[in-house]
């Protein structure tokens, strides 16, 4: 089983891509599929806007057709699924978005699940995007951290704000299963878990079990 | 009333941006708003995959940001809506997609609304968008004429064709309006409707019309 | 283009009927279709009950057919769309009611609108008609002003409690958008805007831009 | 218990008045309540159009109030349900409406209702009533049987028809249970189904159970 | 009409059992059909986990089966409907669930139900049952009282508890309906409508009445 | 990582957990974790009705409770998910039902998804659970295989009669995937995959490829 899984962070910071990288860990095996984590040098520092979105579509897809001779599937690894479709007409692998298989791992965790939105400015994005899903209805509410970056680099007051965020979607919302909108904030699952007492998805990690799973899956029948 | 309505076609046919040209022509006045109908040279010659929606976004939000100054708002005038909440982002003007004012002007033409598409391919696109918009219990079908390009460019096989996929939306599906996917084919709605017996949709016509209003009511209230 | 739009105010207040003939003074052009605003003198000085929407109908189909052969359009301009669908019956002309305009309005504007309601026994009937619409996925919330007749004669008592529920909205609900669901309110829209910060639709404007946008099709087409 | 349950046929059909207290018949007991079935003189001979809908609302609401002092509960026995809010808003009893009612035991009877409309233009109609009610997902389809009058008027004919339809909502529609629209055809349910294979709900037996219901238990807890 | 309504209590408390039956009193009559109503001693004492559901579905199917000879129809008395559609498929009487006919006699009380649920585990119960049954749109919230075993079992600590949720569902929520999630409630049923101002539905009393219409229908017909 | 994933096929067949155990066999690797199949003797050959469903919870939930000890995960590998909410209460591992994950997994795979159902009668099972998980927007339809058992253990029968069916699904219905409802049909799937092309899930392997992930990423973080 030679092929890899490449998980293309599509901005340009290697911090957040060292963040996924530290959070798929528990997914390698010996076995395979190998998983590459790589950022996308032409794409901005963080991925913030809708233009930010659709602007690293092309670049992305460049790089993926790089690697298509070596890839089992890819993973787009920003929480809009830029290219989500583009990649995968143009790609003959399976292509995951940490989106789609974040919400749809949740599903499997509660009834009813609550985004926790780094900005305020996505959540209209998330809504078309869970609207697109048809999995509207299962959605309890999607509230944002509203953090300055000053605030969100001190992780400290992150995590405090996260547990506010995600208390408030138990509590009023009766959410069931959060999920976090970044792969940015990978490290803070487990507080996070432990602080509200409820599942918490990091998109990154579903993604990347479900893609593992297709290519043994596919190699093999 | 000095601010003009742009209408961009974000790919590169002047046969395509002369069609919407004319399409539009009829509501011009000289009271205004202008309405600048402009091809994007560096689209491609026809949008058909994902990954030609997603490619002439940068393009078309440079454009527009060219434009700014002297618009009063902005047609988005391919059927996927390209850039559409981007453009809404970087620009202080109404913005308006013709697969979006298309689809709403037709809620107000009949119960459920079938969709003729061009391209099989483009279906599951179009149903992403109506989930996102949330209108989807609206639809009838969606169905595609399937034509090759050498048969689309024969007017008479054409429109042969459409009359049969609306007469199908309508008999087998329920559908009570229809809506074109394509700009191209503004020249058939009146001969389509007559044919199929039910109101037709032009999308970039339902757009152009949506932005006229909105800058009238904008520059004076 | 001699036809003309109607825009049938259903109750007998000659004072709302010239708050909208103001309100869509901006949408009138030389070029037509000339805007005839009318009050009818059969209906009730408001329309609070359901009993008061149902029981214009009658009167209002009178009107209109004594109208119609001068007519391009009709414009139903109380938000209940009184006879909406039994005047499209029986005219052959197009016609808008302001309710399903103002709404598919608010969607070209934001993700998720917010009602203003000025009775909370309007609030069951918003939500029949969202939903025979199918556009309830995208509704924030409906939130009554809940003043008294005597407060709602008080402009400044009236506004400064739309924007408390307008705030309501947005800040509490996720709202991007307003809908007022009353033509009376008209000349606050400038005012709530810029307090509340969002985009607020007056729904009779809405309508009678689409409007005005469909005769010009119709005629020409 | 001295209290009864009207039914109130909206139209001016004794033949159909007749049709109704047959159907009605067993729902009769001497413990009562009494149901009574009565025309609206002032009703078209038949509700066929969304003005006849609307225009039987003001006699039906006047003859209820005459009625309200020895009602229980009142039946609106036609299946656009004309006037059921309104009359909810004016009277103190329990109201029903047969395509209320209707719809709602279906959903006790089967995963997917299949709607058998007489006229085909009734379809929109009931769309919008279906949405309104929030019930859209669990029809199947609405297929019109699409006679004239004369072919109605012959029982072997309508009856004929009206299997054909059912068999078609079944097979091809995959209905679990069928709703008539219409009060007139009650004698057929018990034909219609022996020959599907599938429970026919008869809407104005529906309503008027539930009504009996509501009127012993609110009389006595 | 020999036939009798089995009502059957599938947990073991007599206490339970008598509540429904004094619930279902009013709905008696010398005309029938009678009403059997009985408790399930191999049940636990209460409801309250999706495991208790599904356990006592086996001796809930035995006992209807002991029945079926005598029975006309069967209502199965726990609000989660346990072994609803497993009855369906083995017995040929008309069955019915005490949340399904709850529910859909609420929606003809006001547009949006308020829920009262006794325990906040039964939430997500609730929610994919409203789902599998399609009326998610009309859901106003469901709310826990959230009480002890021993605050439950003081009669006046729950009322007034229950008065606070159903106080919050109407004036927060929206709602205009509540219906109560348990059978061992009825007794409040009048007290709870006082006080909040809604309609309120007791879940078991509406099944009844249901079936009692079902058989009285049946027979005949 | 010793936890081990228990595949509890609820069925006695011990032919059908061959297949599972066929099928799953790509998604053991020596880092674990381990993935043991297990009939339930207890249960009947086949599960083939509602009451089939119910009747398994009771066995399977002893059965999970006796290997809690040894589990990381549980999959219940029948189409039904019997148990799986009951199961959810019960353990403290992580519960995967080969529908919720088969369904989920095929939303990652098109727009719409087709079911092949092998009986008919288990179409308003699926529906229930569909709307339960709020995807009912996503299934393209839902048709069956329609054959005896005769002609099922008929191999190439019953792939010529899939085929068919995911042929109609596709060209008639639009899916663009495919879902089995039975575990027992794994070894068909490349083969339906190249026949009708469309991806196929097989949603036992879905369900354990789920559970591999899951499990992996909670040993360690």
């Amino acid at each position: 089983m030679p092929l890899r899984i490449y998980v293309i962070n599509p901005n340009s910071s290697a911090f957040v891509t060292a963040e996924i990288d530290r959070a798929v860990a528990p997914l390698r095996s010996t076995h395979g599929p190998a998983i590459e984590c790589l950022s996308l040098p032409e794409g901005p520092p963080g991925i913030q806007s809708q233009r930010d979105v659709d602007g690293v579509i092309a670049p992305m897809l460049r790089k993926a057709a790089e690697l298509e001779a070596e890839a089992g599937a890819f993973v787009v690894a920003c929480f809009s699924d830029p290219g989500l479709h583009a990649l995968r007409e143009q790609s003959r692998r399976r292509i995951f978005g940490i989106a789609e298989s974040g919400v749809l791992n949740a599903l499997t965790l509660g009834q009813r699940f609550g985004m926790i939105a780094i900005l305020p400015t996505s959540i209209p994005r998330h809504l078309r995007y869970f609207g697109a899903m048809g999995v509207t209805q299962r959605l309890a509410a999607d509230l944002p951290i509203g953090l300055g970056v000053a605030e969100l680099s001190d992780d400290k007051r992150a995590l405090s704000r996260m547990i506010e965020v995600g208390t408030t979607l138990k509590t009023v919302h009766g959410a069931d299963v959060l999920v976090m909108d970044c792969a940015r904030m990978a490290r803070f699952r487990a507080s996070l878990e432990d602080a509200v007492g409820l599942p918490v998805v990091e998109p990154t990690q579903a993604a990347v079990a479900m893609a593992v799973g297709r290519v043994r899956l596919s190699c093999t029948v």
